[in-house]
């Protein structure tokens, strides 16, 4: 049970859901933003970005979002779930390019705190080839997790245990982006 | 300069209005979350969700957040700045409600990490008065403070020094809330 009433069903409503369901006004625009940082074109391939979410969720220690995003991830990634536990287990022995490796240090970075983040994080990210709307959405896509792993875990959402409660969900968010995938409400 | 070329004046676009001119996509669902959260009817008084914005910030030694939700809330509160300065330096011994005490406290661990939320401290808030939303909104506040304050200070956003820059913005924002008032971009 979540510290406040939800007034739903849990079970059908974990994680951030059932808060997104508590609060429609609220959720409008966190589910917006989860889109335009995640889904929308003109960023880094979506892929790459989930695992962004999933890398900093895991160092949040924040279950519901690690299972969630690595579950999103592994669906929009040719080397599937056992790239994305290589990844948050330790990016820098994981098979990813140069760039991405770059990137995920800085969010990792940006997880401790925004002031981590050096002149020289960003200048390694660019030697590699990252451009300035990719490092602005890798800073906001880490900073955004910060920020829904904390409202899930302040709030002791419901996290589920089952696998594949995680797996049914990601090739809704795949197929048809945040906004239009949350489950029935009630 | 920040770590990414805005495209314009940073001195008229200081801290988090800069990077929401630069990136509109994320801009509008980040302004629309300050304004439920800050703005909107329905929850704590207005001064206290700033209050609770600025003491989040000063936590995370984000500067520019610190002083702008300083100054917001200072506008929006009889006691004024003196107050905000109080609870920012120790909330323990301001002169504030024991219910805002409380979740202040919900805040500070928040910003530590969602899993520092005890029941404990949920209790405590609801023996003083604190209501459902008011405990959801204290969470999302707290959280989304850590989001924008490592959005700022992860791409090193300007920080005006001068204290009446950041005055001079508070009116508009008590006046007509976060998405109506953003600098002239350019």
């Amino acid at each position: 049970m979540a510290y406040i009433d939800l007034g739903l069903d849990e079970t059908r409503n974990p994680g951030i859901t059932g808060l997104l369901a508590y609060r429609p006004e609220t959720a409008r625009p966190i589910e917006a933003l989860a889109d335009a940082l995640l889904v929308a074109p003109g960023s880094l391939p979506r892929g790459d970005r989930e695992l962004i979410a999933a890398y900093v969720s895991a160092r949040n220690d924040c279950t519901f979002c690690r299972n969630s995003h690595s579950a999103f991830a592994a669906a929009q990634l040719d080397a599937g779930m056992r790239l994305v536990e290589q990844v948050c287990a330790d990016p820098d022995s994981a098979p990813i390019s140069p760039k991405l490796r770059a990137l995920l240090r800085i969010a990792a970075a940006v997880q401790r705190t925004g002031q981590a983040v050096t002149p020289e994080l960003i200048d390694a990210a660019r030697a590699e080839g990252a451009t300035d709307v990719e490092l602005h959405d890798t800073v906001l896509i880490a900073a955004a997790f910060c920020m829904f792993n904390r409202y899930v875990d302040g709030l002791d959402a419901p996290t589920p245990t089952d696998p594949a409660s995680y797996r049914d969900r990601a090739q809704m968010v795949a197929d048809h982006g945040y906004s239009a995938s949350l489950p029935a409400r009630g």
